[in-house]
């Protein structure tokens, strides 16, 4: 009894060469996992336990089916983060101003200290938000932290979105504002960066780019990029109803992407950019959580730029859902991540 | 209602800016998660998927409390694993004999084709198994599969374990072989490497060298490492369940752990490596998977080698339980996991 207790944790615990515990061909059965009490982590700093613990955001059920609707409830949000900005930038020393570039509306946002060897590079930024969220100065906050933290001029791309236009202007609006900045900056001190939406935004501008024929930027920094979405990423299952901010695949973020795609194919790696070729992208530097719903679409695309040969860097954050290493530049976990990206930058930008 | 809704929305995913779905300070109330299912994920290989989808390893809840229960049920899983031995070094064009380096018995695993640049240089291997399992040949497994694929001369530890000897035995065993190994060998051309009790005791030993003033090796590379025995770390509780080798941080392998420790304190860095201070150490590449209850443990070792200074490369394979990159080296996802730790070998070492 007792070795036949033990010949069953031998094998399963080193199925390759034991074989008994493993699947059948034809049943590859799903993992039914029980209901369970997870803690909040304490390894985890004080302020970011708040964010941790707070409750599955309550709405992640909202699945509304139109631009106007998604835009209507996306200005009643940015009118709230409009009014914290002035305080950020000032916590930060970051000034704003608001311009065009080809036609693309932009946020440019500058540091009052920039160190002589940030003073000829320029970082794109692409905010957040499953396509249809933070539009005008809303979506400058990722931005606003990476200046004020890391002391690079950064361009905050405003990039249109439904209804004002549908897939791909969000992806055209970027490319537009690489390709302006390319007149004056060289390709090698020039990187793009940004989260979730941002994330897979930054990835579908590198195959776009590629495309076209463009020089490629010194760096890239997609954060748990929405780099598929047809729901396929483990972690979308694993951690359902773990992650606060998304909660499940089958949530707001998904339905605002619908949106957006406005019925074009969502494997499209214009869409879904894990399915893209990404061979001779640029060094990237990924972020996520481990309780990320994202997760697995963040390491998906870690491995995939490695099987690629791309110097590709990986940093999980114990756990943070998807997006909370950006959510406040007060927060040591954020300084911490957005200092991996700044030491990643200057590693890698201008050669 | 609508933007009532939409208000609750926005809070959670920019808790940071917005603060009414954030936590009171007085209530960090766990996580209730739902029963769920979770299917076999689409995007690894048929063979992983066959692990994947393998039930919970029914025997997780093994608790024997002393060292003699625990080796003989080692030695029946060992006398299994040793049969399937032959076949693999045949397999991989591996020789191996067993010898002692001052005392310690170790297996020395040669590749038949070793390149120039690899032949002054020595990987020594610390097998896993929770400081209990795989005694002798059986240990060797994952030393053959580092052998064979990534073609490095690899001596493999069979350190002393209960009820032959009791913490910090196997530690101990191992730096008796580093030191040996450095008799004959610039410590900048010998690797360290193992997974789960073999990556924490690779920790642990780097910890040991630097309290004895030892030359660091060039690299090492701890694998999905048990660096947090005291059952903290996020996705002992997230993946509980979802994990289907170690299953539970109330399971057998904190059972066995509990029985070498022997009574120290499981918080000594000398068992829960995570608490060490890791300035110095060398270049580290770290792997694990997005199923691994460890998952949590391998990327807190890699945020605190980063916090100090130090190189550190993370490698996160999708849907993968704890270790199961290194159950058959015949599985796409283990030759990819072994090729990256090559290559992390191949760049530091020598230098």
């Amino acid at each position: 009894m007792r070795f036949s207790k033990f010949f069953l944790l031998a094998c399963a615990a080193f199925a390759g060469v034991c074989g008994t515990a493993l699947a059948d061909d034809s049943t590859l059965a799903p993992r039914q996992v029980p209901a369970k009490t997870v803690p909040v982590p304490t390894d985890v700093s004080p302020e970011m336990q708040k964010l941790i613990a707070a409750p599955l955001n309550p709405a992640w059920n909202v699945l509304w089916k139109t631009g106007e609707e998604w835009r209507a409830a996306a200005n009643v949000r940015a009118a709230q983060v409009d009014k914290t900005i002035p305080a950020m930038l000032e916590r930060l020393h970051v000034t704003m101003h608001a311009e065009t570039m080809n036609g693309v509306r932009v946020f440019v946002l500058t540091p009052d200290d920039i160190p002589p060897e940030h003073r000829d590079k320029v970082l794109i930024h692409v905010h957040g938000g499953c396509y249809e969220l933070y539009p005008g100065e809303s979506g400058t906050t990722e931005g606003i932290i990476m200046a004020g933290l890391g002391h690079y001029k950064v361009i905050s791309v405003d990039y249109r979105m439904p209804p004002e236009a549908y897939f791909p202007a969000a992806l055209d609006d970027v490319l537009t504002v690489y390709k302006d900045v390319l007149k004056t900056t060289d390709s090698k001190n020039v990187a793009v960066f940004g989260t979730s939406a941002g994330g897979a935004l930054v990835l579908e501008t590198m195959l776009r780019a590629k495309q076209e024929g463009l020089r490629l930027p010194g760096a890239i920094a997609p954060g748990t990029p929405m780099s598929d979405v047809t729901k396929t990423g483990d972690s979308f299952y694993t951690n359902e109803k773990v992650d606060n901010v998304l909660v499940s695949p089958n949530g707001f973020c998904h339905a605002a992407t619908v949106v957006y795609a406005h019925g074009h194919d969502l494997k499209d790696p214009l869409l879904s950019p894990v399915y893209g070729d990404m061979h001779d992208f640029p060094p990237t530097i990924l972020t996520t959580g481990t309780r990320d719903l994202l997760l697995s679409n963040t390491v998906r695309v870690h491995r995939k730029l490695r099987e690629a040969g791309v110097e590709a860097q990986l940093e999980v954050f114990e756990g943070l859902s998807h997006a909370q290493y950006q959510v406040d530049d007060r927060i040591p976990e954020t300084k911490e991540a957005f200092g991996e990206i700044t030491e990643f930058f200057d590693k890698h930008l201008g050669h």
